[in-house]
């Protein structure tokens, strides 16, 4: 039996990420129910949509994402129930879902509109609660996809992760900070094939880092980048935390030759 | 078959709550096993009882919650299984029950004193391990709530979560500021109806809050009130902190017209 | 049915702990998964074997262990599969899992070696979810321990925990600070006996810890010693954080008499 996956910024400190189990519990008491993570900064839909990309491959098919970071929640945002790659997604409209389920041909996108999968009162705060974790035990349950709303032949996407070729360079961004201090790039191991010789390594600001295999492979407290376990290149140092020592952050720009 | 759900102070660095986990799939290997969750603040026995006052109606019936926020462990407090509101109540008697507990005329408090349901010896500084986790896992496996130990008539209360009117004002104060730095209010959406007129919103210090029906109906960077999805109003900041732009802190008085 | 419990140092920003589960529910989707923690400090390998080493006897017989604190990932330290104290334990042969698995004269050593239970391609840089998670769902399956490797006769060890008497004074160190700010020690309870009178307390600097029986024996706002949960030697402090009033830190020295 599949389980029902939770991704949350809802953190530790509150029962916000308890309850949506509760409710799960309440409806489907035999899902089996994994926490894929709660730490997403709040609010950080990108952060959010890069961790559920990066993870949702290695669940098993039929796995229910149930996704929520969810700053405009209560608002006019729609809810989603998004069945790709032999999975599904459930959380708000708001590009969290975009990247994961990208790339499937046959993606269909529906809006969670049956009020039979919700609870009511619906709140205007705590929509994991009331409308995404009963979708997700509804779904589990055997409620057919077709059952929770109408189709839509979009949702909001963000831009793809993706860098670019010129003149012998590879460019990107930093896309994730991990907490070993990792900054995991845009630049996609394969990409490096576009290179006209043999990849070197990244550079960021003017400080370099080669291109290693493994960690330990740099010398102890040396910079290195490597095609990290998410297939994108990383930045890293060893031993140490790369994005403190070098003031690696999200968004910034870095090159590739 | 209903879960077992655990919330505690124990943090994730340790492995106190992991041990809670071991020890009940030793008794009870059956018995579902949900992470309400670890991250009250150390010692905070009110933030511990919100949390589970907030959370437990989401739960099925016939849930057994562990509950431990235990600064006393070891001394004189007693440990207790409380049944009230269709579900089981492990933990200190501190107040930390007091809260779930309320409002259940039925409700049975009973001392954990049978030293069948613990594991020995019993240490001195970790009950949730050696008592209440064991305890948890007996009655999952269907012992008897009146084997657990003696009846007592009442728990340490905390006051109640409350507000008062006077001169066409509720007056209340700040109970818990989440993680998104909203900061939840002891007066209910209920207690706005003895307002006189409309209500308008919240006044702390002199910043007032006015009252949305959720997050993005103010505009960007503004405050507001709602009633939150707990059924109490809560001071927020859209797209922003609250708590931390305005200083808002747990104790604070508030008064709302 | 014994559970797969998971001790990593992932931390809950990222997929990384999240992802083993969904490996896991891939290949062993009956197996009960719990997580025994993912907090310990990024790359510390001392503290994951104190962790492991703390809990692991609190789980039951069967329980297969996943530990990854694993800064050496990619590079040539071998994984490992031990089987000790009828349990097993999964994870890089760096020390991590000396502590749990010593003292067991029955105690096998196997190298991860057998590619059919691995994810391929294997990454360099996150082995617990391409090695050692599978390995964990494999053997839970009902794979044979001596499918997935060749014996090894010894694995890297951490000095273990002891303490030394002299002079009618024991002599140990700080192996451990917890979140409420209690200092483990690595004198044992029973190690006291070794004392000529009746044990008194401990001291780290000019400091003294009188020895107690809990927490709250100690007045308010006063130092203890006690022995705690682990049948280790703490310090503490009574309502407050002894680590951050003391200057308490793992490593430090004291004596006990």
């Amino acid at each position: 039996m599949a389980p029902i996956a939770l991704l949350t910024d809802f953190g530790p400190q509150d029962w916000f990420a308890g309850t949506l189990k509760g409710v799960i519990a309440g409806i489907a008491p035999e899902a089996p129910v994994l926490d894929l993570g709660h730490g997403i900064a709040p609010g950080d839909v990108r952060g959010g949509a890069f961790s559920l990309w990066a993870a949702f491959r290695y669940f098993p098919a039929g796995t229910i994402f149930v996704a929520v970071v969810d700053p405009g929640v209560g608002g006019p945002r729609d809810g989603l129930l998004v069945s790709a790659h032999g999975r599904h997604f459930i959380g708000p409209d708001n590009g969290l879902l975009s990247w994961a389920t990208a790339g499937d041909p046959g993606r269909i996108i529906r809006v969670l509109g049956n009020p039979r999968f919700r609870l009511e009162p619906l709140s205007g705060s705590f929509h994991g609660r009331d409308a995404f974790a009963p979708a997700a035990a509804h779904l589990h349950r055997g409620s057919k996809p077709g059952s929770f709303g109408k189709r839509k032949s979009s949702l909001v996407e963000l831009p793809p992760i993706s860098s670019s070729y010129a003149n012998g360079r590879l460019s990107g961004e930093i896309l994730h900070v991990d907490r070993f201090g990792n900054a995991i790039t845009s630049i996609f191991g394969e990409d490096l094939a576009a290179l006209p010789g043999k990849p070197l390594g990244a550079r960021v600001r003017r400080q370099a880092f080669p291109l290693r295999k493994y960690y330990t492979e740099a010398g102890p407290g040396k910079p290195l980048s490597l095609v990290g376990s998410t297939g994108l290149v990383e930045l890293a140092l060893n031993g140490g935390h790369a994005a403190e020592t070098y003031g690696l952050r999200t968004g910034m720009k870095l090159t590739f030759r």
